[in-house]
């Protein structure tokens, strides 16, 4: 029983999510859905590298990822489907998959990719304005009910990529910057565990506020302090103990995060 | 396995979407569900119908469509369902279904409806204001479970209808108004490719902005420029390429739209 | 084919609710998932309670209730599961299961709960901040597969309560107060039918507004006017036909209610 996975910038007023789960249905009836975020900002592509980053590795084997954050709709960019280790994603050519792919690099994972350039796998009718709908979901569809990826369109070796900002090494630390604040106004860096390894407490810096040093887990401080720790995927990030540090310290994706080592 | 969508004004943080699947998952365990918009605007009987229009057709055969918005909840209203070509409806008898029915009439497909006066299939005990919960959603359960339309009610050949609003030609063109503006702040019109047919340039007046021609699709032109093309469903549509025309031109829904063909 | 609904407060754009989806359907790929709200203000324990409360007894039995929300995530706060009547919740315990162990205790039905001790059902690696992923999830997927809930944990029979606020009757009539707001803005008291009786027309005053008696349903009165009726779940609740109550007379969760019997 394949899943298909959601990650978009439609909202959730208009049925646009939905007509494409209809419209895979009429191809795979069997598919089980789950929506990653139908809230990805408009246009952002960044933002959904991130959250279909985050997501798609906790998910089965064979997984299809349903992307549709798609700014260049109607333009030349290409329509694509990728496997990325275990892990199948449909989307445009746009850079989404980025992170997907850098983490399969790293594992020396399966990369295979190809451009949908096969019309017999779409709806009869494509507009112009919603590929979603009438390229992506029925190819997603066709990959669910067992169409492999050679199948449904041209192999490439070229696909977008995101240029995701990275942390650079200072003479007694690190420099970062802001890529996501959630729902509860946390707030996630680019620096992650990896970069600081196993350096006693540090100095953090963002948007003009220093937290002293970093905790494991938010009951460590009492209600409304601000404090850094590491979050799910490893990111250090910036909290308030059940509170919202995004609104606290008034900070934005892109404003810079510096992490002073406290003993060098 | 039958699929039935949602399409209610119930919003998403009280759970009132949510008990109605576990109303029907006790009659019928097998129900995969969409959920199509649980965000209609309170009451609005004929966004409701515009989403559903849009979304439905897209969907298997032999699907459901939950509707429930439903501010007549407690009148006289009659609770209904409905087969319209190849899709089922359980919705009050408010109007909602009135774009499925003219489609359904103008191709010529069946339609049946019943009113819904059997409570032997609805919850045992039936709240004063909540018939989502207490009589549509265990009759789309009968209804998925195989139970017949004419063992769930009455046969009616009256149902409630909206007057939706038609565009008027006018010596050179046509007036229409705006009738749904989604997420992103495109603006739907009501004129649509069959009015305009393939007429060549022409000028668009909306919210007193003029727009000359139509394109295609957004990647003819820069981010941020106002331009007229038609949506997913044929309808004439206003947007600002990666941008939002609804806050750009501050339009509503029932503000004129006014094309001009330049060459007659 | 076991059901899991959630309930969290984590909003529906960074994609934490799907990712537990993909963790559960690993262990238990049959699942089909309802989401109750992602919506609970956060960490507002009494509102998933209240939610949970009210759509839980639609389910049908043996269904599995994952609630997430979890202000005490880090601290020692047990993570548990329960058999709560016909239903199981997979929760931190913080008190969010009160309503539906109140229900089980007045209708005398088993309750058994376990202190999620047993890490071989959770996730490899635990983060410190997101234990829906790394324990609640996996925990959920695992009962789902079957394994029982002595298996899980270790038997418990203190769990936290919430203490809810009860109503008090006064020399001629109860005083409650607010407990909910929803999507309509109807205010939900915590003055039950059970506690009127069948005592007749009432005033009902809420925020500096007297309301001259009660209404069967919303059709008894016009568009705008204020009533107090009984809601879906019995409350006492006062609205404004097709409008919004809770801004029309400025209403909060806390706000007191009071019904004076206009006979005594």
């Amino acid at each position: 029983m394949p899943v298909i996975t959601l990650t978009t910038d439609f909202g959730l007023k208009d049925g646009n999510a939905g007509v494409m789960k209809g419209v895979i249905w009429n191809i795979a009836p069997q598919v089980q859905f789950a929506d990653l975020s139908n809230q990805i900002s408009p246009q952002n592509i960044a933002e959904a590298a991130l959250v279909l980053g985050r997501a798609a590795p906790f998910f089965p084997s064979g997984s299809i990822h349903l992307v549709v954050v798609d700014p260049g709709v109607g333009t030349q960019r290409r329509p694509i489907a990728a496997l990325v280790g275990e892990q199948y994603v449909v989307a445009p050519d746009n850079g989404v998959i980025t992170p997907l792919l850098e983490r399969a690099e790293s594992e020396i994972k399966t990369i295979q990719i190809v451009h949908l350039n096969k019309p017999q796998y779409w709806l009869p009718v494509v507009s112009h304005v919603f590929h979603g709908r009438d390229i992506f979901a029925p190819v997603a569809g066709h990959l669910a009910a067992g169409v492999s990826l050679e199948e449904l369109g041209t192999p490439i070796h070229d696909p977008v990529r995101l240029e995701l900002p990275q942390p650079k090494a200072t003479p007694n630390g690190w420099r970062g910057e802001i890529i996501h604040i959630d729902h509860f106004g946390n707030i996630a860096s680019n620096i992650m565990r990896s970069h600081l390894g196993e350096s006693p407490a540090a100095t953090i810096r963002i948007c003009g506020v220093n937290i002293g040093g970093m905790v494991k887990t938010f009951g460590e401080r009492q209600a409304g302090e601000l404090i850094a720790l590491y979050g799910s995927s490893g990111n250090l990030i910036v909290s308030v103990v059940n509170g919202n540090a995004a609104q606290r310290v008034d900070a934005h994706p892109g404003d810079p995060v510096e992490v002073t080592y406290s003993d060098r």
